[in-house]
């Protein structure tokens, strides 16, 4: 076949695909361009100071939500239960910090998947690590990691989580998703219990240890605890869900564990007009937690860690000071406990800092930090002497999700999304506590750090219509606790985005003044 | 820009990135074939009977395993524990049914990543999928799938998972890994106990329920149980780890629950030499299992559910026959215990049928049957009135994985792929058969359905110098049990390769005679 026809059959089948390629560094998928031979609507140039070109430019509303379409894709009632979709998604055609729906519905989307959407959708980055060959096979090829890793493993851990290791941890290990990974940390808590609370002698597991483990019994299985706080969430298979504690509906029907429960602070906001009283709350607190480490000694089922969010995220948007956590960790520390902060939902960069316990502004913030959702893969860091012996499933993590984390990480470097999202987050905090101001019996408790933010409704049946309503205005946020709505937009979520938001929901609230 | 200049643009991208599509439905992923203009060595023609072109035509082994560049890759014991790492892989060049590592060694794999890779590494159909512009979006875009699923998420399911669904089941729940699987088929027995013995009243959960079930206390988390056997594996999170007894280092130092636990056949083989003596071992099993029931409702923890693996994996590849598994499942019924088949190994077609409990020949094998590996996603079907309400997390799954689960399922169809594994499986079993003949005091007890085979070596230690043995000859295969060798291949793993394998396996085991 001459050069020439080849040429033209390669070309035919990207016509034929809508797929163009302009320059090498430059992949736009067709679905972001409507692209044809005589005329190139440029959606996008890439150029890091027009980042944001990609993104759409405000909501547009066709339909009531769930318009036609999705109501008829609720035939998928018929292999599922659909009681909590909303509606039906066009992810093709959602773009930055706009999700599209299949009736052609365009909503700011300050939820992002359960907050698990770290650089809006469809990112170039993204796509342009997919056009390149090299990747494929690390989506092809799914390895068991813990017995036969690719040959670039430590180098995307490096590049990857490494690079972003929470201070005094240097070890990491990948899990399929959030659950997964706090299911494993408590048993890297448990391990390292016995073994550094010389528990067992120094022969090693006995014959009796072997022996009744494999039948559920002690002492192989050691009547052994995790301490947890109520309002806290970390998961929902049965060693998670014995932690926690936020709705009943999570935790309604299925067997559990008696283990000790402490009370988080229920701080007053602004923080800063409550100190006084707000430090005597979370000294109870913690006093609550060392009488708990005792009673459960007490009762022969030692607390071999504490586990705990530094925004008691599903819970209600709780928050806590760095003396708190500083005090808890100490706490922990004295009683031969491991601690376990879970940055499942406040990782990845959305309280303004990658972590959210950066701001507790210590050198040993923790034994084990677990993450998930915006960090697209599960895992958890752990110290050296947590070691991850005896961890282990078939997948642990999937590398592709590594080769994301790599490109989501140099866009939050390359477009210095920390610092944005610091100064969005002032401008949205800074709005509702306007908003609150000027509807005093509707809001209240406006509280968070960078745009990982809440308010409090009036009660849950309002927050229920404000946020169908807002949904109707193009705006799609969640509920958290009992009648807050929680605001967690992507990182690339700017203030002319809040400014945005702020006028639809100052529109919506005057519907229940 | 002329266009010219631009055809020349695009194709210079693609020489560059050295990644060429000669026909809109042939894809080819450069490391698979060496691509250049003046003369093209194609590996493949992708026809559909010469399919296994693409496979490579034998074991090459270049060093010992793991070689020196494996070795200096282990420096990823800084970030991790890499006790259980075999060597490092190049998946890039892997094909079909060779693993090829970083040092070159081409190696036959009869594991294939604990029975995870079902069609072959870098089958071109999963290439071909990548190369599709219009699928990028569902690897770039990961949906909280429970709340805000894709538009042709219905389509997906029915295409991949509901075509393959076990008899009477036409729902399915996706979940990311095995145990995730099994958790959330734990909690959905544990949830349908409680309703469908009408525990509750009319009225649903009372304030008392509600209240006590945040704080881990009945009668919110009931004391419930999930019976299961020794030697069964059904994952290591909490749940399922009080339901895995295969091995100590599983459970070892980690709490667990108070759960019945059956014995389960101890089998003599070949089976039908020793039918009388081995329904007389099911028997004694099936009254056990029935007086655990009596024995756990007495102590007020009823047994919710019963969960049992087609054939025993982990523990030891240790058959039951049709009827033990009817009359187990008639047991369940008979008690108001779900019956789970937890076909997470054995799914996928390895046995000669897509799923294991097939072979039994019932229209109403299970009331829940969950999977993952082979298929790609984790997840489970359940009958109807196991409705999945409650069960509910982040991700619950991942759409990208259900897409190339599409194409799997193309491959097995189109290739015909069961007969083949029942074909090379019988291959298998008859040269297991006569190598146990022919090593009376080293070999014992093979066994096998399809390819899903397995044979005891007289002791662990000779069992582990006969896997490394056999790895350096250019045969991967792993353990399983006490002292048993399984073989795991992908379903693409032909007649000849069976003669391929069991010529090494012969020259291996004449080493040991």
């Amino acid at each position: 076949m001459p050069l020439n026809t080849q040429v033209l059959k390669v070309l035919r089948y990207f016509i034929k695909y809508r797929y163009l390629v302009l320059r090498p560094d430059l992949i736009f998928c067709s679905s972001l361009l409507c692209v044809c031979w005589t005329g190139c609507r440029h959606v996008s140039k890439a150029a890091p100071q027009a980042q944001m070109e990609w993104d759409y430019d405000g909501p547009c509303m066709k339909t009531a939500v769930p318009g036609p379409r999705s109501m008829r894709l609720k035939q998928l009632g018929e292999i599922q239960n659909v009681d909590a979709i909303n509606f039906f998604c066009n992810y093709e055609e959602s773009r930055g910090n706009y999700l599209v729906d299949v009736d052609g519905n365009r909503m700011l989307d300050v939820y992002t998947q359960i907050s698990s959407i770290p650089i809006g959708y469809n990112h170039p980055a993204l796509h342009k690590l997919m056009a390149d060959p090299n990747n494929l096979s690390t989506f092809v090829n799914r390895p068991a990691l813990g017995i036969l890793p690719p040959g670039n493993f430590a180098d995307k851990l490096a590049e990857s989580l490494l690079s972003v290791a929470p201070s005094g941890m240097t070890r990491v290990q990948t899990m399929a998703c959030g659950s997964c990974s706090n299911e494993n940390a408590y048993k890297a808590m448990f391990i390292a219990y016995r073994v550094s609370n010389r528990e067992r002698g120094p022969g090693g597991p006995t014959q009796e240890d072997l022996r009744s483990c494999l039948i559920n019994q002690e002492p192989g299985c050691p009547d052994l605890s995790i301490l947890s706080f109520m309002g806290g969430f970390h998961g929902r298979t049965m060693g998670c869900l014995a932690t926690t504690h936020s709705k009943a509906i999570h935790k309604l029907d299925i067997p559990s564990l008696d283990w000790p429960i402490a009370p988080f602070p229920r701080l007053q906001y602004p923080l800063e007009e409550f100190t006084r009283d707000n430090a005597a709350e979370e000294a109870r607190c913690l006093e609550e937690v060392e009488d708990l480490i005792m009673q459960w000694r007490q009762k022969g089922r030692p607390v071999a860690g504490i586990v705990v969010e530094p925004i008691q995220a599903e819970g209600g948007d709780n928050h806590a000071s760095a003396d708190f956590f500083k005090s808890l960790r100490n706490i922990a520390r004295k009683h031969g406990c491991a601690f376990h902060v879970d940055e499942v939902q406040t990782g990845g960069g959305c309280t303004g800092k990658f972590w959210a316990h950066e701001h507790w502004g210590s050198d040993d913030p923790a034994d084990i930090v677990s993450f998930s959702k915006k960090l697209l893969t599960g895992g958890y860091y752990h110290k050296t002497d947590l070691q991850g012996y005896r961890i282990f499933n078939t997948w642990m993590g999937d590398p592709s999700k590594n080769l994301f984390l790599v490109e989501v990480l140099n866009v939050i470097r390359r477009e210095n999304l920390l610092e944005e999202v610091t100064r969005s987050g002032k401008a949205l905090l800074q709005g509702l506590y306007a908003l609150q101001e000027q509807y005093p019996g509707l809001l209240s408790r406006a509280r968070g750090q960078g745009t990982f933010c809440a308010i409090d409704i009036r009660d849950d049946p309002t927050r229920s219509k404000i946020l169908l309503k807002a949904r109707d205005k193009g705006v799609l946020m969640g509920g958290c606790g009992e009648r807050s709505i929680r605001f967690r937009p992507a990182l690339i979520f700017k203030e002319y985005h809040v400014a945005l938001f702020l006028n639809i929901f100052n529109d919506v609230l005057a519907e229940f003044k």
